[in-house]
């Protein structure tokens, strides 16, 4: 399948809905930080992040310290952002609501 | 409980038993990447680093980007290494024979 990078105006549509999420011009990415009560729960999420990534084929690169997880969106067949990457962040901002 | 940094000849002494780890001086940190076949194999290993961090109520600082696990370990109690960071070292590469 064919992903394609997103256009400047799609992409600026769709991070207005993605407010909770940072844009990084230099790699062309998202990225959003998440911070929990501890480290059960930060793994927790992870792991409903994972088995998201994995159905959707499409993973993160993701950091944990903790409670703290960071989480880094791109696509990288693309060189860029697509619409994958907004649809995951849609789901992984489902998870915590 | 009290977690004291561990002398520099006991460090010695316990970097030579973890060949495959490096050692970040600027950090006073341990540090090993792991590179599996997939996803799967890569969330899957993490899942038993997270639980056996979590019995031992210590927690790496680690990323992951599709099949691959970076690994840092640190007592951040204790202000570098301890012994609590050889001793998962050690448990985590049991883990991968």
């Amino acid at each position: 399948m064919m992903v394609e990078r997103l256009s400047e105006l799609d992409r600026d549509e769709a991070l207005d809905g993605l407010t909770e999420w940072d844009w990084d011009e230099s790699r062309d990415a998202i990225s959003r930080r998440f911070v929990f009560a501890d480290f059960n729960e930060a793994f927790g999420f992870m792991t409903r992040v994972a088995l998201l990534a994995e159905k959707a084929d499409h993973h993160p690169e993701w950091s944990n310290v903790w409670n703290r997880v960071d989480i880094v969106l791109t696509t990288h067949d693309a060189g860029g952002l697509s619409a994958r990457d907004i649809d995951m962040a849609e789901a992984i901002d489902a998870l915590v609501g």
